[in-house]
This record gives structure tokens, sequence and C-alpha cells, in this order.
């Protein structure tokens, strides 16, 4: 068994690593850290914590209790993390970053869990992708073995969560409900972050991303379309995919018409994908859960590989929507 | 045409005035003060203001540039309106308080529409019901000429903007999609406000009061339960609903099976009200909007009784949903 | 292992029985008929089973296939269980009903799990509760010990899959959004079911009850109002809840102004309940998933009882939301 | 006054034609045609015609009652327009078609109001432009004085409202609801719209066009990305967008960082609409209501036009939400 800490512990994000935590067969749960609610029980905070009885501790805890061996979930907000990542590791403790520190930075490992799973593996700091990152690759990467396309469209549509859970008035129920809203026209964060993967996959190209907000809670459809200068073959395609994917434990790539179900991966670490080919372009549908594998999912799959323990562990529990 | 001014506009409820105030056909905006977003756009706030060009004022605008004959609907948070009402009044300046400041206070007129009409013809300083009050006591003011009940239990369904727009964790879309919640258990300040009304119809009579939050923007549905000592006439129930709203232009008393709607209401100033006798048990169930008839929507019918204009004038609109 | 078969396998609640049988560690699925849908995959009905590899089966198969010592779930139109439970149970296999067709028949022992664990026990015929009389009842028993109340009021709210899954226009998503609304108002099925199980308590009390969908999926709140002839020992109340369900291992009874959360519930088989007590009024509210503790939940609870397993076998999956 | 009739009257598209003609100052409303619900009260089926008295008249009373002179919307299925309109056009009756039925055919002016304003002024039959059309097309046809582009991707969030308002598993709250879906992956019938209208224009290039349904009642958002050879002169650009909407009564083209609205223009008329010039890719934005600008409010917009009345007439209502 390893200990597991959380150090800001406060989010959405955050709250999901302690569900997933909780029943995990492997990992205890040790530090809870919140700046803001120290001495609360997360029960009072987090519905879907109801019946436990953890309570969050106070400010500079992790850095205190931790101890070699030990994991550490940082979840705070982007580039708090430098403030204490560096003295963990200095300890001998495994930390997996869900802000976006560490992911433009060559010292932590990018934990897209199925195309770095080798380098997962063995390190000691992974930079959890982002919840559009997470998506957008997944849908994108295959094809770095077919052809450079010309032009690549991400048009993502995610729930509400991904804002977090600091009110603000875009984010209250009267604002989202009804309402279907493009953002970040100017400039997404995730943008970047998409386009220097897409780059190690050597693909230099422009990208148009979209980011959206729809009236849902949990849960992310992102359409990828890639515009290829001539026509593309559909079997090297669908190969490429099959290839890509046919071992990974969590993705599931549609075929007999299926569509990606955003209702069918929520509280998962599931992704559901589809790719279909018209002519010179190529559109790949990838549906995750954004606080799953587009966050806490993922984390704790990372964290499963860095300890040794199987990469499903803890992760078994399925959506229970309608 | 008579000027109209909204202090504290930067609410939903405000906002909906302003909604009004602009298609009505005997007002004209003047003041819009907010003290938050002075010189901003309201349609930069407000979606169903988008093709508007007001701008907020700033604070004190109001007190400034109201003149006599002018009417002014006090918005902002309870208690405030007692800064400005009195100097407005003195001034010959008409007030409708959206805010539960007056609505205790023997000043002012409460001006729950259909059974106050008489004196808000002629009421300088209107002090505008509560969302559940409106709803409350449309549903059970009929019965005080029925018999004295022996409880009286009132349970309520909110939308959320019920709260307000001030941004809090409970009103965000994550914490209200998918929850059922009660709250204000140990005592909501409505629940006195509904209490003094009934005392002063008759009805010295316990009332247990349960208001609740669902997941809907707007709209009310308010399920108030009479317990008589003996078997009550249902025919003389039916005959008081008749009878107390038979002329009132926005209630609809439903019979054959219909049932109150909030899809119905929402987006006007209309009530549905259906009544139910059972034994000693009444069930009368009331659906309105609690940003329409419960808040903007009975300002303005009470405003333009105050200024002599009819009674519907400006509150035309239907309701758009499916 | 015992083997455990769904008869009428394509409703919500039918899936959700699946959705637990597919991670119980104690059952194996074995036929699951669908007289619509035989040899398609659930998959492609169901996101949450999406990745299952379960196939309907056809007509008949049940009673050909279930041998003794075989579990089954009727889960079929009310009174449909008629045409097979007999035959079924005549060759030693057990049953649970989860549909209304043996609710009032001594051959059954009705399944509400807290209130007749020992019948269960034994039992080879359990009818499933309701789902609004499982909370409604959950949150009057205990009074039984403290008085006769006078008059009881249940305002019930639920999710729409209590409808089902047959389409019909009242359960489209463009007539559940933005809508609260009443209905059953003339007498919903389940108000004989519940005061029948009142009047066994030693309840024989007129009974209100108001039905109400409001736009959630899942999960039911019921607000029970008790009213009495005279004020009621507060202590006594909350010493006889926590006597009742102190042991109750999926019942929490919240204290210190907690309230209950149908988020903190969905997906699990767990109650939430508070009560209050004013004067003579006592206020019980309990929430519940409609398919969890309401139907699919409960059913595996009784199902373990009736096989000899613990009451919570398979049944520890938490609420997924925010 | 102008006698207007709806054929086919028991949609949503249509329930919203007898909305805006309810309250619209140049029509009266003659014959509602339903097949099946002929006898029965409009306000017993859409809750936002509560307060009419409408009833649906029986099959045939349209061909039988409409007289030279009146307007007849024909709302039913896809071609069975084809077998009352020649008749109705024979004896000078003006039609505009909600369905598929004439949006190919020669015979008939595709009525996207912007853009072919002149030829709707005289017409006899207008074919109203499906919602995602309607969307795309405003997005897409000012740059056609730009260049020709590569290729165009279109992806397409719609309401649920757009299925129709017969009951579906697809369309019920609980399959919707937390739901992001795509559809019609393999060929919906807009994309040949869409690419007829666009060769017009004189765009003959490849369309990728995805739909979805995301959790709203009404309304769409339409993302439209054109890619080019070269870079594209963003101010040319965005004079092309001035010049094609400047005098659009209906058109909001957004600037200053301003995104569109679903909520901003459900129950209206209007479009809102951004581009953005990203190197050689343009991005446009549309938002309308599926039912309004999508539907019925370009119907009541061309049906003013054929009849000499100002294209704004009976259109003025606003949007009501937060």
């Amino acid at each position: 068994v390893t200990r597991a800490h959380v150090w800001g512990a406060s989010g959405y994000a955050a709250a999901e690593v302690v569900r997933l935590l909780h029943s995990h067969p492997e990992f205890e749960i040790g530090v809870l850290e919140s700046r803001s609610h120290a001495g609360e029980l997360l029960a009072d905070h987090f519905p879907l914590l109801r019946s436990t009885r953890y309570r969050f501790d106070g400010f500079g805890d992790v850095l205190e209790r931790a101890t070699p061996g030990d994991v550490v979930f940082t979840a705070g907000g982007d580039d708090d993390a430098r403030s204490v990542v560096p003295e963990l590791l200095s300890r001998g403790v495994r930390v997996i970053d869900l802000s976006a520190s560490y992911r433009s930075d060559e010292a932590a490992v990018y934990g897209l869990t199925e195309w770095n799973r080798d380098a997962i593996l063995g390190a000691r700091l992974v930079a959890n992708p982002g919840c559009y990152p997470t998506a957008a690759l997944l849908a994108l990467l295959p094809l770095a073995t077919i052809a450079t396309p010309r032009h690549i469209v991400i048009d993502a549509k995610s729930g509400i969560t991904g804002a977090g859970r600091t009110p603000r008035v875009g984010s209250l129920f009267a604002e989202v409900s009804g309402e279907i809203r493009a953002y970040g026209l100017s400039g997404h964060r995730h943008q970047s972050e998409i386009e220097r993967q897409l780059q190690r996959a050597g693909f230099t190209v422009p990208v148009t991303f979209t980011p959206h907000v729809v009236p849902v809670a949990r849960g992310m459809l992102v359409d990828a379309y890639a515009i290829f200068d001539a026509p593309v073959d559909a079997g090297a395609v669908e190969a490429a995919y099959a290839r890509s994917y046919g071992d990974a434990p969590f993705m599931r790539v549609l075929t007999n018409g299926r569509t990606p179900s955003v209702a069918a991966v929520v509280g998962t670490n599931d992704a559901e994908l589809r790719v279909d080919v018209g002519g010179a372009a190529v559109r790949a549908i990838c549906a995750i859960d954004n606080l799953g594998k587009g966050a806490a999912g993922q984390a704790i799959a990372n964290c499963n590989l860095m300890c040794g323990y199987p990469e499903e562990a803890g992760l078994g529990a399925r959506a229970i929507f309608a």
C-alpha cells in the first residue's frame, strides 16, 4: 500500500482524485491539504464524498508529512505547484501535477498515458495533461503515421466543471442552463499545450481550436478535423487507430456506426473514439469525462504505472447514467 | 409617458424590470444605477438585453436625477433601500421596492396585486412581495372565507435565480444540476412574511414552510396544504377561488384536470392555480415565474396601477418554451 | 456464485440491476430477457453498459433456463410478472419482483429492507417497493412509536426516469427541461401502497400525496409532514430515528444542520434522512436514487439477504457527481 | 389583416408559428390543421399557448377553407407538403413551407431572408430553410466575395427540439441530459441543402458537416470553418460581413470580443455572428434559435415580406432568460 496525498484538495478534480483513492486497493489517503477549508469535512463540501470522514488538512501539511515512497497529487492553481514540487521530489516523493505548471517542462513526463506509457513507468514527476489536450491528442495522434495535414480544426464541447469550483457569474446555473457558447477565442491556454504535443509527434501545422461550454456538469466531446492536401486512404486510417489503441485498456475505438457518448464515459477513465474519412478530410471524435480521463482518472492511471501497479487498478467504476 | 429608474440594476430581478420597461408603452427608462458596474453596457451582462444600448449609471445617480412624477424600482439588497427611499418619497417620486426592506412596514402598501389592488392604486410606496409569499398567498388566501385550518404546510420548489446573481458555490451549474435540495430549514426569511399576511387575513395558524431548489433557472411551484379539523365542502372551496380571481387578468384557476405548469408562466406575469379538496385537507398548487409574478412582473403591474395605467400594460408577453 | 436472470430487461431499473450485477462479487448474469430487443447488445441501448458484451435474450428464455437456486429479477410492466412468477417459484427459483404485481399480496414479502429484514432473509418471493413508497415509508415509519398523527402530507419530487423508458411526449427533454409539475393528482398508484404499509405500522390516518417531476434524470426527494394533535417531543423523535436506522448500512440520518442531497445518493443504494420537529408538526425529508434504493439497489440488497450474502455486497459504489 | 393557416400544427415549429401569429398585428389565425389532435385545445398540448383558446382543426380543413389572399404555413413531415401545396397555389394562396419538400425545387424561392429578400417579396411559394442551413449559410455566405476555400468544416450544436415532438427514446430527458453526442455522421439531410446553396453562391468545395445534440431545448450554435490556400485579409473579411448584414434588422455581427450567445437569441428571430481570421483559416460562429430564425421566426419574416408588411412585424419579442 502506498500513501497518497493531495495538495490543493478543494476543487472538482481534486475531489475526484479523493473519490478514486478512497476505493483504490493500493493507496491509502494521507494529507488532503486545503488552504481555505482546513479542518472542515470533505463530506460537507462534496456530495459525492458524503459518506466519508476525511477532513481538509492545513497549509503546509503535505510538505511536512510526505515521506519517501509517498505520492502527491498537486491540484492547486497553475504555477502554484512550483512552490512545492521541487522540495517533494528532493525527498523521494513522486508527484503527479494536475495543473499546467509542468506541461511544457522537460523535467516532467507528459502524462498522456496511451502515448507515453514507458516514460511514465519510471517517472518521478508527471505533468498530467489538460482535459482538452487529452481528448484532442487521443483523437489526432494516430494520424501521425498517415500524412501531414494542411490544417487542423479542433472544436470542443465541455461541461462546466472544467471552469473550476471558484464561484463566477459565468459558471452559475442560470447562466449555463439553456446556453451554448464558445469562449477563449483569442487564445485558450490549452491551445499551446496541444500544438506542442502535436509538434513532438511531427505535426507542424496550423491549428484552429474552439472550446465551448454546454449545459452539462461533467464530460467533454472533441471533434478534431484534419484537412489534408490529397484524399486519404480510409483503410490506412482505421488501421492506424486500431494499432494505436488496440491494447489500451481505457480506449474504445467504435465501429459499426456507433458514436462516442459522453454519458458512457462520465465517472470513468474511458475514452470513446470514432474516426471517419471523407476525401481529404479526417474527422475524429473523442468523448471523455473532463474530470476522469481529462484529469483525475488519468492521474490515477499514471500514478498506478509510476508505482508499479496495474494501469487499471482502482479505475473499474462504470458510468451510472441512463 | 412616465420616467422609470432602477436602483440596484445588476441582479436578475432588476434585469427583468429593465426588459419589461424596455418594451412598455407607458414608461421610458431613466437611470439604471449599479454601484459595481457603472459605465458598462447591460448588453454585456445579460443575454436577454443583448440588443439594447443601456449602460449602468453610477452611485447616487438615481437620487440626483429622479424628479417628481418619476417612479423608481429599488432592487438592491435587503434594507439597503432604506438609504434612498425616504428621500425619494419626499421629492414626490413613487417607489416600488423589490427588496424585503418595507414588507413589514405599515408605511408601505404590500403589493400583492390581486389582494391589495385598491390600496396600490393610490400608493406612493409599494413593498413588492417575495416570490415564495406571492405564490403561497395566492394559493391560500381564498380559503380565509371557508374556515380556519389547524395547520398549513407550504412546500415550495424554486428555480435558482431566486438565490440571486452573486456568485456562490451553491448556485453553480455543477452543484444545482442533478440535485434536488431543501434549504433554510431552520427559518427562511420569507416564512415570517407569509405568516404576517396570513394573520392579516385572519389565519392565526402554525405554518410549516419548506423551500427547495430544483434545477431550473426560472420558475416556482408552491404546494400549499391546509389541514382542517373537519371535512371541507369542495364546492364552497371552488367557489371561493373562482370568486377571488374571476376578474384578475393574470390568474388562471385551472379546472378539468389541468395542473399548473411552470413552463406555461415563465417569462410572464401569470399565475396558474389548482385546488383539490380531500376530506379535511385542501391542496392548492400555484405556479409562477419567480422573476415575473414573483418579482419584476408584479412590480410592473403595481407600478401600472400606481401611475393610472391599465394593470396589464407592457405585460402581454407570453412564455416561449415548448 | 449464484446465477441471476432479469425478466423484462429493457427499462431503466432493469439496466440498473444489470449494472449492479455486472460488478457484483456473488452473482453471475444469466438470461436478460427482452421481448422487443432480443439479440441486440445492451451496450447499444444503455450508455452505462457500453463496455459490456451482454445481449438481450428472447421471449421465454428465463422460464426455459432458470434452474433451482437461481434468482430472477422480474422487471416487466405491472401485473405482467404474474405470468411467470408462480412457475418460477414452483421450480425453486427465488424471485425479486420490481413491478407492483405483488406489493399487496400476502404471498410475497414486502421488500422494504430496513423494516422487513428478517422476513426477507427467508423469502422466496420479495415484492420490491415502489420508489415513492420507499422514500415516504423510510421517512415516516419511525414515527409509529411516537403517536398517531391526525394527517400526513407527502410531497415528492422525482427524476423523470421514474416514468420509464417508453417514449412519451411528457418525458421528452424539451417538456421536462425548465418545468416543475405535479401529476397523478386524482390518485397515483403508489398512494395505496404507502397507505397499506402505514396501516400495517399502525397509522390509520388520511394521507395527501403529491408526486412531482423536476428536471433531473435520476433521484428523488420526499418531504413527509405528519401533523399531530399536540406538540411532539423533539428528543423522542430524534431517538426514534436513531434507533430505527442506527445499524442500517445504507441509511444516513443527518444532524448538525445537514440536509438530504439527491446528488449524494444518485448511483448508490443510500438514503439520506433528516427530521425536524416544530410544535405539533414533524417534517422528515428523505433523498434516494429512484433507480437505486427506489428500485435496483434495494432489489440487490434484498437478493443479497435472500441468498445469504452480506446486505452490502456489490453495493459499494458511490455517487459520482460534483 | 391577412388570414394565416397552419397545416400540420402539432409540432414544435408549428406551435412557435402559432405563438408568433397570435400576437402579430397583421395576421389573424384561421385553420390549425392537425390530423391526430383535431378538436383538442392547443393550450392542452403546449404550455406556451396555455392562455389561448385555439383548437386543432381536422384533416382537410385548410384546403377547404383557405381563400385567395390567405397564407398557409405548411409544417408537416418532409414531402407531405406536396399533397397540398400545388392546390393551394392554384387558388391564389401564398405558401411558406417549413418542411424540406421544396428546398431543392426551382419552383420555390429559398427563404434565407437576408440573401433572397428581393425574390421573397414577390414569391407565391417560399421554401423555408432548415435550421442548420440557416445558421451555416449566414455564417459562410459573406465569404463568397473573398476567395474560394479549399475545405469547409461545419460543426453544429443543436437543442433537442430540432428532433421534433414525436416521442423517441433518443429525445427523452434522461437520454439527452448529461449527454453530448454527434449524429447523422453518415449523411444528414441538411448537408445537401447547405452544399446546394453554397454552390449557388460560387463555393464548389468539399464540406464536412457534423451535427450534435446538446442538453438544451431550444437554440443552436454553428461553428463554420473555411480553410483557404493562402492567408486571408482580416480587414476584407470584416468588411464583407459588415456589408452583408449592415442593414439586416435581425443580424448582430459582434465585435470587441463579444461571442454569440444562444441565450441571447432564444425566443427571437435574431442571429448573432462573429468572425475571426487566423492565417488561412476563417472561423464564423452563428447563434440562432432553431425554432426562431431556424424555423418559425424566419417563416414569419418571409411571410411579412410576401404580404407587403415590414420584415420585423410581429417579431419584436426578446429572449427571456438570464
